[in-house]
């Protein structure tokens, strides 16, 4: 399986059956990203998210230090914050801008669309990207050393790939919300628990990718159909209304609960062992 | 009051003035939901929402184990996750199928479409179906030894009438909101409160019991006008902008502020004494 | 600067460079709002929102009983919640009264409307339009002593100009949301804290205002492009899906990026500066 | 089948396979609706959009002056129109009112929530109410002779059931609905047919009616799978974003597709033969 | 009555009771608008939202050869269009245009917003800002000789004071409006009337604006709470689902039903005379 | 530039400079689409939506007898509608369809997408895709010989790439569009010009090829910036309110009024000459 996949800037290996681990390979620079690591990014979720071996996603960080202290702003700033962009004219190079923020967001969203949940084992600097990056994922863990901050109001500018839309539905702390992104301070993995960000703090990185494998191998233990329909009626319904969520619910279902998956579940309930599913 | 009232699946009774109690009564099946059920329940809702007699409502479950167990998953799989439909014909099935959770669906909201306020008192297996009811309900409280599951992953389906589209608009932590609608396990009450789901953990069940009713009597000496004013605002507002929320509040209290409550509380406030307030 | 200002219910002062600190200024009545004052207080905000002396804002109440205790009830029972309308016709009444809470409305969004982020810090009675006012502002914190209630319900009227739209999309449990709206019982500082009403407790009224300005002045620091971009992007992403968040985040930075406050904050980053930005 | 619908104020018949024929039936006072007459309606479009003996359906007027003149004003003037309600207080009222305007809503409504196609054949008076219930419906079409209006305002009221938010959304000429709207003039079949709000003009009303019924034995020749799904999808649409009509169309027909129809209709049009389908 | 409005660049005369009259005053500069003038223009029709003087307002503009030529372009290129603003930063310069075509744009949205009924009547050039103005009354006149034109993409802009908001929402035909609005071609009064731009063309302006003046006094003599009504709900439905558009009708109604004008008109049907109404 | 294009199943050449020419080129099977098709156009789409070269774009069909037939039904039912798919489970059936037919919109609303204008010239046989494939475009011309269908109902299934979310938002008739769509009868050019659906009709597809390719030329003349703008704005107005469209133009053209192309073109207004633009 783990042939088919063969990115550059990450790691992936198969823990268990149905369980990929996406790691951010390169820990040299805090795992910061350059432009050729997000596209990457979003081309490898897109193939996850199809991919019938694969019912659920890990992503960490390699190295001891960081899950990623973000975008590698010495490329940043020869690229996206450059001043010397080829147009002079202000409305000619805001089109390019808005170009090049768009296919950014499109990589980080590769992550929120990809049909199979999503679990961020956090460590480290995880600043900025980090934040919109594991925004766009399903579960948040993290390591009791984590250092985080929405950090892009320092280098002079208003979070644009996801931070801004996903946080504040994300958490319940608007206000928090607005304290963090408005002063870019640092925050820790207790605070990060206590408001929601994360669900589980565990002692070191080790063990907060273990718990995410662990996780993400009990969800892979359950009925594709019913986990993916999960996800998917979760996110339309965090952007739509009650009764639009009721009525997509309704309409989703009609065709998912013809699964034989339901009678699979329901007996192998009744026989006490573990069943399987076909795949999806 | 009560004689008009002879549910078949359910206790009711008036423990306070203007206080109406509601009991699922099937304690011997865990007190487990099949059609005819949730069908008598939308209609209770219906009639109880524009009772004068009726100012806030309490639901709890009859017996010492459950409030429910969800879905009385041997009687769905004859009915609802039947798979021998008389339709053989996928894209027929499927109409049967939206018809019936559309149907199942109007009689859990018919909770949040009463006009008055519903608090819930759960204890002991508060699976599935629980959660999609209880979701639907105003105020949550539990007792001590409450067992909660987002069980329908379990038996290979989303859940598909409420919790999805309601769960995460009711406590702020999506994460942990996507933690167990995918993985299916069971949380406890402290659990549940440090998220909000619920907002009171009670010793025992007949404290829960009281103490909804308690609120429910409290909220019952209020303007009927005031009181059902702010859950149709609250309930609006969730699902609009906050200018659409502030025109609609606009437009609804142009005839609201017209009533005589208003001077009825204001003097009272200042005679110190308690105000009654005409039908409603 | 400061002469340019001369509200008459309001003290405004300027303790650090670009933060603006509003003191309600009515203590002897508890600061209770009259028409005047909140027709006076959007004038302010409106005028703070352009104002490129100003970063950051601070708003905390006079003397030492009560941030603001709401509504002057006596007032308004003179004018807005008055029986005797000049029109007798419930429909002319209707028009008049909508008109009246449009205009108060609008009065309390100038707050959320201000450009500049707004920080509250609250003490004392803080009942009914505290909640409504702060709600509107970015970030709330308290005095320990503080007194909170959503305390409409009890003069027989559903909350109007604010809170019913807004508190459940700053607090992320919408059970003690409603618990508080429909019952319109006390509440004090630890529990707004464990909601996230208030995202900080101190001690005393002078501390919660030291607090709320030192953490103006770190946000007045700050790149103003980066800051009045967060802003409105969280507030325009509360509002709308995730997608209409981000395409709405690309198009605002496709002109913010052109700053050069983005080169003079990295520089000011590598040089290891304070960096100063050009007014806005 | 006939047998089973047995309506007090409508004729039915079923004119030919699959076409239900619904006519208004109170020709002595210009098939004028009192309450017990739209809620009969309710039901029976309710009972008409599950009925599998139905493919689509007309709805005309009996006798020779009106399809319907709209609301009967004098039953109207003594109970939702009466000044004599058992409330005095402008609040409560308006409770009542809301209720019964909601209740009046959702009868129309089910003509648009019936899953089978609805056409209207109208002639004569075509006033107030039946711009409401034409526009609640599919297609619409009309004799010469037919006299319309938007009737209300000359009632001193804004049209309560429908029109308002229907009627713009089924012609593209905002101004015309604005000026029929506000001015309450009659307008006749031509101006209707020219601004779209009928598609064919007939010279008599027999011959409406015909055409009608032509038109619906067209559609119910095709797969109902394939006509019930463009009807939902066509008003899904026109309520949500073009991204969410697709969405929700993907959706929708993942389940669609798997009908048996396609072929039987595919291997028709290549046998030059009438495909049959199964119930729906 | 008159002498309380004393606009600079417009006159205002009242030619029937309840009926005012707005004219636009520069006829040697085509009618051209500067910042004064719109400034103005939204005060204006501020003060006569709310005057029950008044309950329907014509627009029409002074001379022979133009309704207006839109934006006064020599006065804009030293203001809103002007390169050398103080600012030298795009993003700066980006919040300083923001707010100046918000302003703009809230000047032309006072018609919209206008309580009461607003008909437009144009006449000779009617270009660019004359396609905004008009497009938010609610019905447009014109003499056979006006020449339009959605004229900005000629000056190197995209339209943003309303027309590209609103025209496809007032004319059921989308390709028309691209292709006007992308080729910026002149059209005359029979394309207007074609696509249901214009409601009726006349010979003469003299003629436009007394048909848009016996139209605004027939609307006049009608309930005010009734045809107010009428507009608000055609507005909002515009912008709302059907389903909001129904339950926003059904609580505006709640207060509205309650007038006396119900009666007064009933009454007045049946005794065959004019009915009159309370100011409002 | 030419030389950077070779599509397969498309001719693209540049009759004029910035006008790019796509024609359909299949046509001895009436250039029916499958598959590879599709996808080859959402590519050719987003390739020309950002090549500086091209400011608007025409496409048209190859051959005499047909724009497009629509769906190559042959293709199809061994691909999308066929009933061998390798998964048996009903609900895992879905979701590849799902898939599939996401895949196949995200093709056709390549062209929605494209932010260069585009023109589409049909003739003949324009059926069920040619449908979807155009209403997907800015502008719609058409021969007089064209024979349009929404044709999929025929097939035994709702149209779902497009027509149904798109044509009701592009023609003002609601009722015509649920007729065609319905009962997929054939209407020809003069039905379609006066509900709207095409803007001209042209005597030959010559001559429409070439109207098209005229106005092509006409809008490439004028400023990109303004041009590219005005498309974006209207699409996004389409699916948003009033005040969210005003709001988004507010702050794109933010950017876009900083462009030297203001300049050019008033300049160029006043010296009677033809501006140029700077390339975008």
């Amino acid at each position: 399986m783990a042939s088919n996949y063969s990115p550059k800037y990450f790691n992936i290996n198969f823990p268990q059956e149905y369980v990929a681990h996406v790691e951010i390979n390169r820990p040299n620079q805090l795992n910061a990203f350059f432009e050729a690591m997000w596209l990457e990014l979003g081309q490898l979720f897109a193939q996850l998210s199809t991919d019938p071996a694969v019912r659920a996603i890990v992503i960490s960080g390699a190295g001891t230090k960081a899950f990623t202290a973000g975008l590698d702003v010495k490329a940043a700033s020869q690229g996206l914050l450059s001043s010397d962009s080829k147009a002079s004219d202000p409305a000619r190079k805001a089109v390019h801008l808005r170009r090049e923020v768009g296919s950014f967001q499109d990589c980080v969203s590769s992550i929120e669309k990809c049909e199979k949940p999503v679990i961020v084992a956090m460590h480290g600097f995880s600043l900025g990207l980090a934040i919109d990056l594991s925004s766009a994922a399903d579960v948040r863990f993290c390591a009791k050393d984590t250092r985080f901050a929405v950090k892009e109001v320092d280098i002079g500018l208003a979070a644009d790939v996801g931070t801004l839309s996903r946080l504040p539905k994300i958490v319940g702390n608007y206000g928090w919300v607005k304290d963090v992104a408005l002063s870019a301070r640092l925050f820790g993995a207790e605070e990060a628990l206590s408001v929601g960000f994360v669900s589980r703090v565990f002692e070191t990185k080790e063990e907060a990718v273990k718990g995410a494998i662990e996780l993400a191998a009990l969800i892979a233990s359950k009925s594709p159909v019913a986990v993916q329909g999960t996800k998917e009626l979760l996110n339309w319904s965090r952007d739509h209304t009650v009764q639009d969520g009721l009525r997509y619910t309704a309409v989703w279902n009609s065709a998912a609960l013809q699964t034989s998956d339901v009678q699979s579940a329901l007996l192998s309930g009744i026989q006490k062992r573990k069943p399987t599913f076909e795949k999806l």
